[in-house]
């Protein structure tokens, strides 16, 4: 890739103030690589470039930046250019712009808008925030059953300009009720003189414009469809989710669970792009109540003083089993997670759950304990080395049960599970791990 | 959702062998949604539904099967099914089961293929295993860039019915070399008489088919594609890989590197359909290597048994220490593999990586020595408790920069960075940790 030596180029390029410069890299990428390449330069430094764009472009690179840069953006534009842009965006991202974006903006945004599209964007930002209905795009080219596939694609090559997709085509009877969808392919390939009726689909998924835009894209995703119809609660066609939305939104999905299984809160921008407050912010919050959580392991050493006393060798095994107890559950914890967040797993499986992870844990355990065994009688002896041991293969099974089971009570109770956190099991691990260790200490060692 | 139900209803119905019952359960059903229940079922019960499939239906639920599962329902199945549905694959999906399949499988379906499906995958399996050669389709509409609009709707009329796609539609110049692409919406919505050559997208990304599959998918989530054309090395148009192929990729992309992180290989099969000998498999060698390298503490805590012995409220903090450090470096290691799974950091960004999360470790460090600094003095004194303060701080730092620098480092010398997982950042600063920690006690207590 020669994706370091393109950067520079722009950087360079900008600190020098070469806008001829400029405007012949801007010509020769993509809307997408100059996103990215925005996204990565300082705040003021990416209006510059943004301002040479063509005006078709414009909208082009606009809509691929992150929300937060989009505002950086247009506080940099005047009056004109900003409405220009914002009358063009589509409107479901211009509803996610100015559902997201300061009162202040979100105020001056609307009014320059043309009726029309206030109209549309008034009514995707009444949906809630995170449901298919900010997500899907009104502007599509509606079929009714009645219509021929010839005078169909009539329809569509006179409506088709203005619609954001013409790839997946609702089908409607009176009223607007959905019917089902016919694929621009079907209509292409038919016969002219076949009814719409008699070539929809009347089995394609729908979903309702209130239903988590998080569940309308994993369908999207398992049923490989181009667009997904959405309707109202009357079953009346209102717009269409497509997969590139869904793309994203299943992207920042996975970005969020990936976050919260390390105990951080989701941060939604560029990487490169977020401050270090805002970072510390997002992790700080766990990191607090785990070394709040991480008192009860105090707690228990005090408890067993007087056997750590007696036997000081069996503090230097403590980072040790409690680190393997933690990998243990950290594993199946994530196993769980990703099960359930793909939906290979659900709640009503977790007898079976704890049954193969209990298994897993146990074998896991097993194998852990022989090597554990070798390592402490040859660093302290037989005797600690067999204690260590033996908790070894308690603590793994315990781990592996306690690991895979919160993820899908967090789910039964209605909590994300992808909150169950390595880093949580990790901890909680540890104090009954400890007190499971030095349980058996006593009894192996007669203390 | 009425998921609970649903499944309920088919495992009763082939436990009854109620046949009419099934039937008629499958003719309500989606191939996904019948798909997916089968996965859950025993291998057995799974042959039952799917041998009452009709058979257009057969093929679409057989493609939605994993690798895994299609394995088990081919070995159900007489020869004749056996080959009629292996010729009715995709070519790109026949291509990966063969290429998975044991050898005798493998000989068993190329040898009943009619000779140009084999010719088709013969050549799809003549690229590396993770290219996008294997996962494109060769079964696509190719245009000449001197036809008009019209002529070219009329091939795509034609010739559309064989193909898997037609929504992008690559154009080519003399030689099968790819020019660029045409989009169908384009196609139906210009002029009849518009030559392609004047409508085409000549800078349309497009990758090399030797290229990983994984750049592909992340490059159509980036661009926004239906579809990414494929090139061999002199430019000539081989075939296409389409968004839904490119949304799998990701998925199991993104469920590998969630499995790295937790220091366990990725299992590609459906959860329900792994034993537990194969999770114990992908877990186990991780987790030996790792309490292995645990031996270091267990060094370390020899090392300064003295100091330990001095004061044995040390120990007790030990636990609480080790975990705060392992999850400030298990959160900045998740941030950047993310980061660059998704391309928002890259390799020449080190420097500037480590600035950022060494000041985020040492923010946390703050906020959570001041915690530290409370609990401690309540349970043992003011003295151990500043020792393990200051050792928070020092400690968060560290695991902010080990965490963050690692990942990079492995992409650097060409390792997947998801590799670099929470339990191996937690295990390093494990060790460190403790020397920091015991150190930092030597100097404060005058041991």
């Amino acid at each position: 890739m020669a994706d370091g030596e393109r950067a520079d180029e722009l950087n360079e390029l900008v600190e020098n103030n070469d806008l001829t410069g400029i405007r012949l890299w801007l010509a020769e990428h993509r809307p997408y690589e100059i996103a990215d390449e925005l996204t990565r330069m300082a705040d003021h430094d990416a209006i510059i470039p943004f301002r040479l764009l063509d005006k078709d472009r414009e909208l082009e690179v606009f809509e691929e930046l992150d929300p937060g840069q989009q505002q950086i953006v247009l506080s940099g534009l005047r009056d004109t250019a900003f409405h220009e842009l914002l009358e063009e965006m589509d409107p479901d991202d211009r509803a996610r712009l100015i559902g997201e974006a300061p009162a202040k903006v979100a105020t001056r945004a609307l009014a320059g808008l043309s009726p029309a599209e206030r109209k549309m964007t008034a009514a995707l930002l009444g949906y809630p925030e995170d449901s298919v209905g900010r997500y899907m795009t009104p502007e599509t080219v509606i079929l009714h059953r009645d219509l021929t596939v010839g005078r169909a694609l009539e329809v569509v090559r006179a409506k088709g300009a203005d619609a954001e997709t013409i790839y997946t085509l609702p089908v409607v009877s009176d009223g607007r009720r959905l019917m089902g969808t016919v694929s621009l392919s079907d209509l292409v390939i038919s016969d002219d003189e076949t009814v719409l009726k008699d070539l929809v689909d009347v089995l394609a998924p729908r979903v309702r414009a209130t239903e988590p835009v998080e569940d309308a894209a994993r369908l999207i995703q398992e049923a490989n469809l181009v667009s997904l119809p959405v309707v109202d609660s009357e079953e009346r066609f209102v717009g269409l989710f497509t997969f590139d939305d869904a793309l994203e939104v299943i992207e920042a999905a996975d970005s969020e669970d990936m976050a919260r299984q390390s105990g951080a809160s989701p941060v939604a921008e560029h990487y490169v792009s977020v401050g270090v407050v805002r970072l510390v912010a997002a992790r700080v919050v766990w990191l607090m109540l785990l070394i709040v959580a991480a008192t009860l392991t105090v707690n228990v050493m005090q408890v067993f003083e007087d056997t750590l006393e007696a036997v000081t060798a069996l503090a230097m095994f403590v980072p040790m089993l409690i680190g393997t107890g933690g990998n243990v559950g950290a594993q199946s914890a994530t196993a769980i997670v990703r099960a359930l967040a793909v939906g290979e797993v659900r709640v009503r499986d977790l007898p079976a759950v704890i049954w193969k992870e209990g298994r897993v844990g146990l074998l896991l355990g097993v194998v852990l304990a022989v090597l554990a065994l070798g390592i402490g009688s040859l660093l302290v002896g037989f005797d600690v080395a067999l204690v260590v041991s033996c908790s070894v293969i308690a603590v793994c099974t315990w781990a592996a049960i306690i690991g895979s089971s919160m993820p899908l009570l967090a789910r039964k109770v209605g909590v994300d599970p992808a909150v169950v956190s390595s880093p949580m099991v990790a901890t909680l691990v540890d104090a009954t791990g400890l007190i499971i260790y030095f349980s058996i200490a006593r009894v192996v060692l007669g203390i």
